[in-house]
């Protein structure tokens, strides 16, 4: 897997308090765009975090570029709506290699990971025949597995990725998507610190919203693995 | 497959016609709740098509329960953002049958046709046994194929399913996709034939949108094949 | 203020337990469209609710019809996103009356009350005045005040509706748009009681989430306050 | 009026370029992110916007500080739901002054505009009585009109500014919204020059779109009136 923070509005933190700022106090445009020092910002942002305020966090955008996921995980990610997909094509492009994402479950597995690949290998063959016997590529990919590697640039915003990273960096979540929400995470905390302060599953930003389907583990263990 | 609209917004064109009247004339909610005639509603429902004004037509909304569509049509499906669905999940059902979808393009050749379904039929037994060997179903279903069966419930409102035939019932559209589209929109015009007159790709509700990628037949032709 | 409840979802609760049905069983289309008992759709839905499930709630809209609410209501109003507005035009209708609310803080008090008349009926007269002398009504409503009267269709689905009341029936929320969110809620519970059966303020619920911002009201009197 | 871009995506085109290369090559993320001459991104981004493949536009967000607008305007624009707004709230902010717009129609007109003033006048009065008789801001504002200035900050994508720029630069559009539109158009224009060459009115980008509702000018006359 390898994700790729590729763009992002620059200076995020002070983008949101600005616009926040705008709302509450009756100073204009020119005095919400001069220069707050970092610490204001900072616990202008915290403030906004507390007490639930979070539409101007919706003003900053981050792109990715991601690779060496499944489309078992494009599948779930393409379904949160509030946000902007480019995705590879198995319509338009024609693969020569077949690369796949096998879960641990099967790869530890030495006599299960030989049939798994093995099948993997008669699929790549079948795929192979399809496209020389002359199917176009957007049938010949009817063989092809869930567990083939996809690549995607996603943008969301800041409140969008706080909510993503809630229901994805939660240990009810599958593990390969879970793996790259906290990839990506990690490279938008040092970015905007106070936003993503307390981003990650609900247990970790409030309390766990999992209901009788909760993993149970105590909150404290749970604080401890978290997205650093 | 199987489409089957299975709810929609009671006489949907009366609440088009109703809400649009609220928006241009003086009159209250009493007067437009006040019975139009069958022949009023349809002549406003027209006018409004005609000036473009298509907010009205998001008040009504179609419900339709899909199954027997591959996963390549429901990937493309939920990309339309402005929709809400309810899929038949591969992480929580254990299949005993991988029913799957065959383009023609390989059907159609015998010896093509007895590949795919030997490899079918390999992925089929290698999913038995990964769950027979305690690999759990959000792992094993990392070796079914795109071609594999799936049930959706898809909820739309009528201005996005204007849209989405614009997009899906286009000859440029992938062919399995096309006849689900086709399919929708020929069960939902009996029910508003007002609103949905002119539905159908951009050549038949307008001109043709697909620029230098456009299938380039003749518009004579496309309007006797679409949809009646 | 009048609130209509103009159309919406037939048997909305068996058909969000419908939906449901498809993605957590092995069930298609045929079966989960078999009637249901009306007591196992009701626990069906607890259940969706008591879990957090809540995309199934999307696949069913209703539509209001509202007037006599001031712009200051309907300019909250739809700065909610998901949801579909025909609101009535100050650009295309000339106004003969100038109806306006009136807050209570303001009628109440016998001399602000005089001079706030007195202030609308110039209002009244100026507008009068500016369409006479050739202005357009769409220039002239600039004269007109966020008292005044409107008229308004909103559809939103049954999720959205939930987060609505969440809001705006909360003690937090301005009093006019409150008033109109619990009228609301009354008449949608008695259509959908196991959707709606605690839908209210933040605090019914769940718990408050209005932070240091709250009104710090004992819960129990909050319950005894809300919409039954 | 003032239309200040505060934020921006940097290097627009380029990451629009990258996101949809990615879609139709086989290409990864490594490469898409390598740099491209200036030169072959401009190409990119006119094939896209000339064979209509627009979602790639969405991974670019511009975000606009305005002052200096009416209610009349933010009303309109905040109907534009693919976006976020953060405005300065009459509910929590007391004004001392209340500045306004006055439409032309009605500055021009010697006797008409001292009416005008002479209401406004009043208005103020009547708004600062009630502050100090103890009525809260948030009902207070009730005698705000229409004219009343405001501030906000607006962010959309780059699909969503061009569609905006569709409706809102149109010589049907009014006058204030569209000298708004036509401002943030000429400033994002020289950022992202490829992404918005033919933005504008739809008889500049594509063909009029009003219908009978159209303002039937000579499309050379519009050509020459458009944003540069």
């Amino acid at each position: 897997m390898r994700v790729e923070l590729i763009a992002f509005t620059p200076q995020p933190e002070w983008v949101v308090a600005a616009a926040a700022r705008l709302c509450y106090s009756a100073v204009g445009i020119p005095e919400i765009t001069k220069s707050l020092t970092e610490v204001q910002v900072g616990k202008f942002v915290e403030k906004l975090m507390k007490i639930g305020h979070h539409s101007p966090f919706e003003h900053v955008s981050f792109s990715f570029g991601i690779e060496g996921i499944s489309r078992v995980t494009s599948h779930q990610l393409v379904r949160h709506r509030i946000a902007s997909y480019s995705q590879q094509s198995q319509r338009y492009v024609s693969y020569q290699e077949l690369p796949c994402i096998i879960p641990s479950t099967i790869s530890q597995e030495p006599e299960l990971a030989e049939i798994f690949n093995k099948t993997i290998d008669n699929l790549k063959k079948l795929y192979a025949t399809l496209l020389e016997r002359g199917v176009p590529a957007e049938d010949a990919r009817y063989v092809l597995p869930n567990a083939m590697e996809t690549k995607i640039v996603v943008t969301m915003n800041a409140r969008e990725l706080l909510h993503f990273f809630t229901l994805r960096c939660c240990r009810r979540a599958q593990w390969e998507i879970r793996a790259m929400a906290d990839e990506m995470l990690r490279q938008v905390k040092p970015i905007a610190p106070h936003i993503f302060a307390q981003a990650g599953p609900s247990c970790v930003s409030d309390r766990c919203q999992e209901g009788e389907m909760s993993c149970g583990k105590p909150r404290k263990e749970l604080l401890e693995g978290r997205v650093k």
